[in-house]
């Protein structure tokens, strides 16, 4: 596949995920944490603009010297933002002004893409692929979260199917002594997979399937979110704080449980694993259940042996640089290293994941108490 | 006019003063006082289906029973409600959606009317059709601040032009004596405007221009807005968290001033009167220039002397009952009895208020905090 | 009795009050609108050094020139304050410093007081010695909190009585017609009483007796804090916000009423009129009475005609100038006018007030929601 | 020595410190993580009578019931706890009741250790030992914050005088490999500091000496608060949220750095080491410096090769549990797991520790926001 190809195919992906959408779904943003829709629309595009056209393209002109305002996000270096959280209180630019900067964009990028690009300048279109990917991601939790928390559950898409996981239960031995963990060899990576670097793992076991609704069920019948001894001091807090008591999604009506699916409201089906826990929940049920959660190197070093790939799975650790990580100079280098404090780190993918978007060496990370993410729990002891 | 063809009538301007809008306008809600307008398009739709066909049209089919949920504004007799900043989170019902229930809603009524209704139906009909105009004012308020608040600054309508009120510089002097206020007669009133009663006034006067924006300006100029003299206490607090130096859509730009309109931004008018000023802001100005605010009694008696409609004039009266005032009962009654504390009362209308819906004795009320609606400033001494 | 006799005997009635207190009573402030009691000592104490002292006697050495900055109150004329949530952080200047500084300062007043002072001077003593009395007013209502929502509940007086004030039951019957109000003759008032003024006032009853407790447990009992129909729409948010569901200081053990009084808590007695309501509550009450609450001159105009003094008692009037109201230049024009928005009238006198400090034409105010204060219900008609 | 000469010596101890306070310093609480000094001496109180006199003592009777409540610090298991933020609020039970029932425990403690306590017993008491001395330590935090941050600056000992620590500057190289961490051997340790277990470490370098005042001006002067670059974005976000500028307790007073200390405010003295730094800003001025912080392992490895004690020192580190880490079962197992989330390890001691209490495994921790604590800064790279 070309560059020009694969660029193709991953800006289409991002389209074809908002296909589904009203105009109106585009706009709204219920929290803090979500963005709207043509947010996520208007920043990829906003990426390769900044980072490849006007830089690299002598005489390109900007769409609108306004939308640099709207649609950065968090990027300090290259000027004012639009504070997050006003983000939903944008009507303008209109989802369709957004698309027609975005073919503004794609078309200028086509014709730069006619000649070959640099080896730097491919870096960059490898990391605005992959960071758009990123955002494919993030589009799947916000919409579920903007059609899930609206009173009249309206269905995502009524064909929606998630991929199906084939995990035996059991759990695997792995034995104590130094490992090597990090990302290695030619594709790409982040930056925060690198260096690849030794650590000391005690002996361990790991659970070859993750937690189920139906197990997970268990736990809160026993009353699970009414005893402090299975949470953290702040997790603690947090439950009373926003009266939590089962996951994000999960409603009990007339005394029977469901859950909002991207097909709407549906009983709750206690076969398949628990989804949309925070990381403090993760560590109840755990701790609840006499084990605990990996350390992202235990996952690391185990993952080869079982199968991932339908939820994010909460760790111990906490998302630190690994030994020589060095931020990239530059916007670019704003990336991941500023977000390495008071965060734990996912391993695995989710049925939001695009396809070969992650890998064995993968660092998500989240807040612990955040769960509009695809999140789920695999035990350790 | 026949009760069908006013109906008609009221219900077309709401739909012509969104005309302008784009579908992505309808959404958002910037701040907890301003509604979304489609909110604005259900919710009066709602207040007739709510009281009038579903309590006198046999065999009436809810159009759908979530939108009562979802429309129903602060009438707590008629069961949940969505609070009210969660209005600016709701994707659905889309604006079709909405647009579809206001007209099924609409043959329902038109159906209903083909029949002479009862006297007390007509009066329902009445009230709807008051509270359907007072939406419309919000919708002029909410619609100017959804843009204005906008980076890109669009325009409502480039051809917007306010209407021209002809003032002659002066003051009036009223002598002292009993004077009588409230509404007398046939025509429609609220509530809040009876019993007509006997008031005492000390002799006054009272400026037959309101203060314009070159006069403001001035205030401004000799630090009005850091001078805590001119402040009621909670005012100056007011002031300083909200960092506040000129009238709301007021901007400086290299130096000049300018403001927004519903044609865009505009070059500040100096000789138009100053609109978008809290009663805290009426306040300060008025004690600068020596003066006072009238009392809302003060206005009535001098109001056949003056001209008035531009903007709603901040009174010095506290928004509090007449003698005798008593609620109707039911979910009617809630319409303005419990907002009597705390509020100030304003009096005239606005340019944005529907023609023919103010009159002499009507009483406006807002928070003095408050400068999205469309103020002006009246000096008395 | 001179004036230095008079500044005695007000200054040793402030030191009277405190003489119950503990060393760390003094200095505790649970919410922002409580002071600590040593607050109120200095504070009273940095008045007379302030507007007396410092402007006319020659040469006096401020005590500690950080005090300006520790017992200013609301004064913005005169510099830097500390902020009112702040005070209760302040361990240092100490209660034993502070009676210290209130020493020299009354020593120095007590020498310049050995010649008659200027008319102008005294009346600022008049000024300083209300003042001090309105805090010696403030220093019950924040020793009962202070002490009331310890969870020892300890006494402050196991002594304390309450004065007696006999009320027969009924009502009186007031004429329409023109009335006078405002203060009139050569005793002190606040400038809020001024300048008398002619109102008109319709017909009404008012009546002879305050609510008591066990009128007001019928109210409760019967659901007054469930139903949203006798509240205004700001009082029934701060019902659901702080879980109202009786007046301040009033607890339930065992299911026995229980009230805490100076003397410790005690069984509720069903015969004395209640207390530590706030307006809204006051207002839901006579809603739910079918009654209301009389207006600030309906009360005034009917004084004469019963007895008052137990409780302050709540009115429908909002605190507003009187006709011809003007602030006094400087920092003692910061008095009053500038709490005249957002305030209710409160009228009468309560068993805290000193001894002769109030009069038929006082003018208190609070805001609507405060109940720490002493305050009762008179039911108009 | 013998137990009960040891409990005596440790009590002691705590007494002493609080010998220079005045009864007011005891009260206040000027932000939620500063507890009043008498609530210290209440907690390690109500420490020894509820996990010792209570359980092992018959007949044992409390010296009030009410003080399980008031003096509980974060206990869920012991019931009922006043809220943190309320123990500033509460004037009684007074000091001089809190010193009595010190009293009243210690004479029941010295009487139940004329025997020989039982293994299970002494250990509660080596514990409450070591909980005793770490709330000396948050007294020297406590006072420091509530007279540092009273605008008089008082004194807390004119004649204190921190500890001096030799401190050679330079760099340690310690090779990569397996290392061992975690206690070991027949003395007391917090459940945290256990397993001992091996971890991999790269090669690194640590210095020998800590940042002092006079570097860190340097990263001040070359606007280090400025720059958005050497910041993680919560700590960005924590930089403008409170418009931090410098140390806590440092003050510019014309042009000149200020620091207060327990002897007052003095001129800042640019040799030693600084004090009052966050991790956010530990991290910051390492980024600057072109190096980073260690990590807790590293700190742990290198120890015994320079000397530390001065300050506690921020290490890179998440506090998380070690391998095999369980808690103990009941209240006391309560004392350090569920705060293993979202806080920073920081090792080594300051000032403020108790001679003996730590150790070279000790873990120390806190949230990175935080600097009320004897903070310092050593590089590695």
């Amino acid at each position: 596949m070309t560059l020009a190809e694969r660029y193709k195919a991953v800006r289409r992906r991002t389209e074809d995920i908002c296909s589904y959408l009203q105009t109106e779904d585009y706009v709204v943003q219920p929290i803090a944490d979500v963005s709207p829709p043509k947010w996520h629309i208007g920043h990829t595009t906003w990426f390769f603009e900044t980072f490849i056209l006007k830089p690299y393209v002598m005489g390109y002109q900007d769409y609108n010297p306004d939308y640099n305002y709207v649609f950065n996000s968090y990027y300090e270096t290259v000027g004012a933002r639009v504070i997050r959280t006003d983000r939903g209180n944008l009507s303008r630019p209109t989802v369709l002004d957004v698309y027609r900067y975005r073919e503004y964009v794609d078309e200028a990028i086509y014709k730069f893409l006619c000649q070959e690009p640099s080896p730097e300048v491919e870096e960059l279109f490898i990391l605005g692929l992959n960071h758009e990917e990123q955002h494919q991601e993030l589009l799947y939790y916000d919409i579920k979260y903007i059609l899930g928390h609206n009173p009249l559950f309206p269905a995502y898409n009524p064909q929606y199917s998630s991929p199906e996981i084939t995990e035996q239960e059991g759990f695997i031995n792995i034995k104590e002594g130094v490992y090597e963990v990090g990302h290695t060899g030619e594709g790409f990576c982040f930056d925060n997979e690198l260096n690849r670097h030794k650590v000391y793992l005690n002996a361990y076991q790991i659970s070859t399937a993750l937690v189920t609704n139906g197990e997970y069920l268990e736990f809160i019948n026993s009353g699970g979110y009414q005893d402090f001894r299975y949470w953290h001091a702040e997790a603690w807090d947090w439950v009373k704080t926003n009266d939590v008591s089962a996951p994000m999604y999960w409603h009990q009506i007339d005394g029977e449980w469901h859950t909002y699916t991207f097909r709407g409201l549906e009983p709750l089906n206690l076969h398949t694993s628990v989804q949309h826990v925070s990381f403090y929940e993760a560590y109840a049920y755990a701790t609840w259940k006499g084990m605990r959660l990996p350390s992202e190197f235990e996952w690391e070093v185990a993952a080869a042996q079982f199968n991932w790939g339908k939820s994010w799975e909460w760790t111990e650790s906490a998302y630190l640089p690994y030994p020589g990580f060095s931020k990239a100079p530059g916007a670019i280098g704003e990336y991941n290293g500023k977000f390495m404090v008071n965060q734990k780190v996912l391993r695995g993918a989710s049925e939001a994941t695009p396809p070969g978007h992650s890998r064995i060496t993968y660092r998500n990370f989240f807040h612990p108490n955040l769960r509009w993410h695809f999140t789920g729990i695999r035990l350790a002891k």
